[in-house]
């Protein structure tokens, strides 16, 4: 079996992380769309066209379904995508409301995500089919603060408050009640110590990459588990030098070689 | 004269605002590639592909010399884009140099700027040709905060405060005496009040765009000043939308139409 896992850089790696140890017995291709990124501040029309073309390329590298791990383009092009490619694709929106449909007691959550992602309301969307109300929220400085490596460090600390202090007080004009965090960004799961010590106590905090791959594990099948070595193949649109530097933060192992492919940008 | 001004997005605004106050009789078209945008964490290659291909626009467009108002594409680009048209092209990376020539008397100046300005050495070269010593910095977290319209805001006080410190800690150690910061980044400017509280007493702050505007008023002309009312034409990669209310920002006036571009992106 061999999955596609396409996101605009290096967030996707998390969630590809959380697969290689769940379906240890697939191939993986992984694309980081790194010389277009970010996608999180770009129109739906321009998203859509780009995550079409990666998609495209990764079919034509012998993908048999693709994980759509960057949660913009799950939100703005996820039907541009299953219109451009004949495999099955997934979401990290569709599996984050999944999960937060099983956490939440109160039927209140909370997104927080990009400017691009919220203002899609996507989240809000799946949540609802799943008679869940939200809130979301766009936090457009985390994503800088994880890639300046300010993980643990008091500023992050202080700019996660003010987020998350906004959200919640949202939340009480509206008289909601949450009891679930979804984290609407693959590089969120690197703040999770940090957002878990700043939300209110017995609030869940969901994180994409774990329970995405546990749906792929669902509905693509988790494969042949008799082959332990599982092999990936990356490819990113700008330097792979600088993905392999980066990517192997995200992906908590050493990548060993980038394929450069250009996509017409 | 008809004037093209180049950046990936809207801080080159900055430099068009203080181009129509220093010109006001020549005619504008601006590009902002906001659909490839940020060109400041993407490598030289792919840079330079985007800026020559943004320049080859503009000048198809009329343009009969080019301000490259993008510190990265001024620094990773500039030869690049003098192949790729036939006009005289003119980048802040050179104006800001000559700027910190005529304010510093200790001859050591430091440039706050994107990774990739500040990984190119572009200002450390054109300031070395200059006879001057220089420590740069990439300061990556700015832009999410001015974008994010924190510009008055504790945080924004504390990350400058941080980098700022390190930087002259990082003189001190190398036994520098700088009197004067370059603003490599057309972003910015708009920070300019808080970055002048945060710097020691007497150190100029040079901000590009005010110098810019005058090195190509004394390069190509200051036109014909009889015209009083200097014409724009807008042109963006992304949304329209998007780049009317965001722009105006930088521009501080009302930015009445924008007209949408492919470049194959």
């Amino acid at each position: 079996m061999k999955i596609g896992v396409f996101d605009s850089g290096f967030g996707g790696l998390t969630v590809l992380r959380a697969l290689l140890e769940r379906i240890p017995g697939a191939d993986y291709l992984y694309l980081g769309d790194t010389a277009r990124l970010p996608y999180g501040a770009k129109s739906r029309a321009t998203v859509a066209r780009y995550a079409a073309s990666s998609a495209r390329f990764l079919v034509g590298e012998g993908a048999e379904s693709l994980v759509i791990a960057c949660n913009t383009a799950s939100a703005l092009a996820l039907d541009a995508i299953r219109e451009a490619v004949p495999v099955p694709v997934l979401g990290v929106v569709e599996t984050g409301a999944n999960a937060a449909r099983a956490s939440s007691r109160t039927r209140d959550v909370l997104v927080i995500a990009t400017a691009a992602t919220v203002e899609s309301h996507a989240y809000a969307a799946a949540c609802a089919e799943r008679g869940l109300q939200t809130i979301e929220k766009a936090c457009p400085l985390l994503v800088p603060l994880v890639e300046e490596g300010w993980i643990e460090h008091p500023v992050t600390a202080e700019v996660l408050r003010i987020y998350l202090s906004e959200l919640m007080e949202q939340a009480r004009i509206e008289g909601l009640h949450p009891d679930t965090l979804v984290l609407g960004c693959t590089h969120y799961p690197l703040l999770r110590g940090q957002i878990e010590r700043a939300v209110p106590a017995g609030m869940q905090v969901i994180d994409s990459a774990a329970v995405t791959a546990e749906q792929v594990a669902k509905t693509f099948g988790a494969g042949s588990l008799d082959e332990a070595q599982p092999r990936a193949r990356f490819f990113a649109t700008d330097s792979v030098a600088k993905f392999r530097a980066l990517g192997s933060r995200f992906l908590a192992r050493t990548i060993e070689r980038v394929e450069w492919v250009d996509l017409g940008g």
